[in-house]
């Protein structure tokens, strides 16, 4: 039997995070009790990205051997119908390999800040609220400094099980992206997209608090050099929020 | 002391609507525990458009009596820093009149339908999923029917404190409003903004339903100038539920 890949959206406000921890509402755990009831048996689900708790996904992967064939365009809203409207199935697909489940050659993050003065209570679960102006030059000068092949320890939060802490960023986009839901007016919201091979524990959101920073004028862009070029997590900016933090794709 | 005026947006999610039930978590029950908080005292509040369970706002209007003079510029901060996150002050106002808190004179609301087939998680709170296309210039010959003076006892549901059912509708404007908060795909949002001098209790939901089933082909444009003309709520649509539904706009 193929192994299948299935890519989710999730709204990561209510979990917490991807992977399985006893007694507490996981993607992982939905996942997999939606798994049996549709196969009948436990099965075992594989990530090669484990969002945290209240991080969100647009465009997650996961991967599973199912015990029987069932037609691929009938799975997503099979499980759809006994997943939480909190998770949903894109669509389902054969995965190439057999053992290996895959191997990421670029994801996707993209995070989100409420630029403005009050914080519109309906994004409140999908942006960070910064009251003060940020100045976006600044932000995308200092994130030139960050692509490239490099060591982010720097930007690694202990806890993690990385070992090599050397990642190359593709790209770092920063740009206004005004949201609109209710009404006719957008409200200021600032998008930063992370391009890269992988990203180590966390540290999408250390960038963004470095960032943050010097969207603040409180780090400048040769402090985020230094940062980068000390290997040290105590010299960066803090740990962004979680709910501002979106997994958008895996290749 | 003037009357005050507070603009407000919430989430009502989270809430058993706008008026005050005992034990139960409401929008003007955590108004005054805030207002409690700033002034020190019990203060009353008023709104003339007491939204339902689920039902969000992104301009209530409700007013007040304070009790001594806190700076108009100080007060949404000094509320926003007291109320829940999913109530936010804009502004505050000085009323114009001092007994009758106010007379609106026109009330918008917008009702969201997602019309796609899986629903984004992200947007689960805001919107009514409908899955079958919906025909939209069908739904827009329906509503001008609904446009005008009119009694919309059909309409109305039990359970309210109406007794004069007649009301008018200036403007009711179906359109495509693709909406997007993650990456860069827009989501098919149909947004269904009613414009009138004001509403019977569950009126915007029950036309909603009615041009949702004129939407799928089941009703015509003749059926509803018949539901009309009926004034007889059992001849209408089901009521659409109420997460779709936000006041937009009091004057």
């Amino acid at each position: 039997m193929c192994n299948l890949r299935l890519i989710l959206q999730y709204d990561g406000s209510d979990f917490f995070g991807y992977e399985l921890q006893p007694g507490k509402r996981t993607i992982r755990g939905e996942l997999e009790k939606a798994l049996k009831k549709i196969y009948g048996c436990l099965i075992k689900v594989h990530s090669s990205s484990r969002t945290d708790a209240k991080v969100h996904a647009l465009g997650q992967v996961i991967s599973f051997k199912p015990p029987f064939e069932i037609p691929l365009e009938c799975l997503p809203s099979a499980l759809n119908s006994v997943l939480p409207e909190d998770i949903r199935v894109l669509r389902a697909e054969k995965a190439e390999k057999r053992k290996k489940v895959f191997d990421a050659k670029a994801k996707t993050y993209e995070y989100l800040i409420f630029n403005g003065e009050v914080m519109p209570p309906h994004l409140r679960r999908f942006v960070w609220h910064v009251k003060p102006k940020l100045d976006l030059s600044a932000m995308r000068r200092s994130a030139k400094v960050l692509v490239g092949r490099h060591d982010f320890s720097s930007f690694c939060a202990a806890g993690g099980d990385d070992k090599n802490f050397v990642r190359t960023i593709y790209k770092i986009m920063i740009r206004k992206k005004p949201i609109r839901i209710w009404g006719l007016e957008k409200v200021p919201v600032i998008s930063l997209i992370f391009v890269g091979d992988g990203f180590l524990y966390k540290m999408v959101r250390n960038m963004v608090g470095t960032l943050w920073e010097v969207g603040l004028g409180k780090k400048s862009v040769s402090d985020v050099k230094k940062i980068l070029q000390a290997k040290d997590r105590r010299l960066a900016g803090r740990t962004a929020p979680a709910q501002g933090l979106c997994l958008i794709r895996v290749k």
